[in-house]
């Protein structure tokens, strides 16, 4: 249920972003942050830029991830070694610029169309 | 090596700051995370907020991890998962808030120093 929010222009690192445009981005994810946890009836946020490569950026256009959390979803550090039952979430969890394969058209779709309502 | 960058004034949560604190906020750690870069030869960087404790977050003020990345630091996914040799760089990159109890004093001290001559 995570959200990306991107700057218009497209850069491919943070660090590239001028002062207006690095204070737009955050204060566009922060609006999203609140909304999407009052949404998901979450109770943190992780946010999060893997800037460059070397970060695990895979798409050369700088964004944010802001990521509902809530109890118990991955709360206690110890869990993420736990790889037998936790893999899968873990996986999710980290690779952020992957494709969620095990999402169809249809779910995404109907997600978008959430986020619509949620922001306008 | 990596950076942890707050503001002055002590809120909890990221989404309690106002659109001035978040601008300055993330404008620092931006200058931060250039200079961290360079000073640590990395090529791309990771900046995380874990806010509020389902995040992970502990100590409650809010604050930026900028945290300098190589190649082949953490750079193929699936080295995750190789946990025999990998668990102990993981915890350090995942438990972004838990001392790390593994380095002196005067180690610290002299990455303080370090960093204060960076940002003078």
């Amino acid at each position: 249920p995570d959200g990306l929010v991107c700057p218009k222009r497209e850069v491919k690192r943070f660090t590239d972003l001028s002062t207006d445009e690095t204070s737009d981005l955050w204060v566009t994810a922060k609006e999203v942050g609140v909304r999407l946890e009052q949404y998901h009836k979450a109770s943190s946020l992780t946010f999060a830029i893997q800037d460059g490569p070397q970060a695990g950026q895979t798409v050369p256009h700088v964004h944010i991830h802001v990521i509902p959390r809530k109890k118990g979803d991955f709360e206690n550090n110890d869990e993420i070694y736990d790889i037998d039952v936790k893999e899968k979430e873990l996986k999710e969890k980290l690779d952020l610029d992957v494709e969620r394969k095990d999402r169809t058209m249809e779910e995404m779709s109907h997600e978008a169309n959430e986020y619509r309502a949620l922001f306008s």
